[in-house]
């Protein structure tokens, strides 16, 4: 799915490094379109460019306009973001919640997130223009998120529910029976040789050891490496056998 | 589950406002312990502060460790988080992934998220005294976060996973038909009376309408402030019907 249609919408921001931050947390989330709506004063630019880093680009193209209801003037879902319960936010659902529906709909027309100001949030007049509501799960000891904090969450949990994130593939797969018995085989061998256990222990003490290393994935990269270690474990004591052999020390 | 075992470790934090973000994120999600490893030179700590916002007694709290080895000496997970791709980085899953496993181990001992400098993440040498590695899903033409925004992709999915967040409860319910179907009765018949609808149409009429309100949820308050205008449009219509008799205008 596409997040090609979603706009932040910034609803009289206070401080340029916020605007900054929010249009970095936007690029690492694939959203590139900001809008500032009813802007209270000139943006400080310079703090805006320097928290935005690589998305400079972002801040670039944003648009702005002197009312909310221009904003989102061609918008079909129009989101308004809230910390506070009260008047018009109970029926408020979190991005989570929302995340399909507004992927949904982001395929058919324009879907507009709104945040308001630093200080007091979206105004009773801001949700008016609002078809939903969406509110952040947060600590009621401290229930307000930074502006670009919140901004992250909503637009990490579209594009996690986007698709458009590729996990990172595994790239050495989890080894087959055959493969691991063989280092277990080796292991054996190898502590009965260095004397770390008599043959009498050696199936309790192996399955001890299968136990810690078969806890998680063992992959086919795993194995060489522990197989290398069984190897050479081994050799060392045989040579520490032929050694003390050739010096006659006690075994 | 609870969220008092997790501690948030930052290696050598460069920018104190950075620091103070990564408090009032954590404190917005539940979480507490903040440690500082390998600190590269005293904090801004009045930067700091000012980000913290009512968070300061996270950034009152915090613990310094001259090494990241003493910082996690007493935690059973260590996890370490990276945007790179790399040597010991493929097995790296996602905050969503980890999320339950990250707190049924933090239900026994101590789980820290570890953190590294704003311009290069962790080393391979902190990456070594980690047990697991965590990579947030992000967009690959930009796929750095900011500090403070990592740390709060990473609480939050705990926060949310916890079960510690309370939904807010619709507290108007959804109404029961009886009740629907009264007030999509005193439609019909005010908009009858008003001349909207004739009533051979009625019926088709009456099926729009109920489609256009009926694909959300109507509440038993949505419902009362629905049958309360249709009354009223009944009133009115009754009304202009009684004046027109009077004044002799034609209908």
């Amino acid at each position: 799915m596409s997040l090609k249609n979603f706009k932040i919408v910034l609803v009289s921001p206070l401080y340029g490094g916020n605007v900054g931050s929010v249009c970095r947390a936007m690029k690492n989330m694939g959203l590139s379109h900001l809008v500032v709506a009813a802007p209270a004063h000139p943006l400080d630019v310079e703090e805006a460019k320097k928290m935005a880093m690589h998305a400079d680009d972002v801040f670039a193209k944003r648009k702005e306009f002197p009312t909310l209801r221009e904003a989102v003037a061609d918008c079909g879902l129009v989101i308004g973001t809230t910390a506070r319960i009260g008047l018009y936010r109970e029926h408020a659902q979190t991005p989570r919640e929302f995340a399909p529906r507004l992927l949904a709909a982001a395929e058919k027309a324009k879907v507009a997130l709104v945040f308001g100001p630093e200080d007091n949030g979206l105004s009773n007049d801001d949700l008016m223009l609002c078809t939903h509501m969406m509110r952040i799960p947060s600590s009621a000891k401290y229930s307000s998120l930074n502006l670009s904090q919140a901004v992250m969450v909503c637009c990490y949990e579209l594009y996690v529910m986007s698709g458009l994130w590729e996990p990172v593939v595994e790239k050495s797969p989890e080894a087959p029976s055959a493969m691991r018995e063989r280092m277990y085989d080796l292991w054996r061998a190898a502590l009965l040789t260095i004397g770390f256990m008599k043959e009498d222990k050696a199936d309790h003490m192996m399955l001890g050891l299968k136990r810690a290393l078969g806890r998680g994935t063992l992959t086919v990269n795993d194995i060489r490496i522990l197989t290398g270690m069984a190897r050479q474990t081994r050799w060392a004591g045989d040579e520490l056998k032929k050694a003390k052999a050739k010096g006659g020390h006690k075994a």
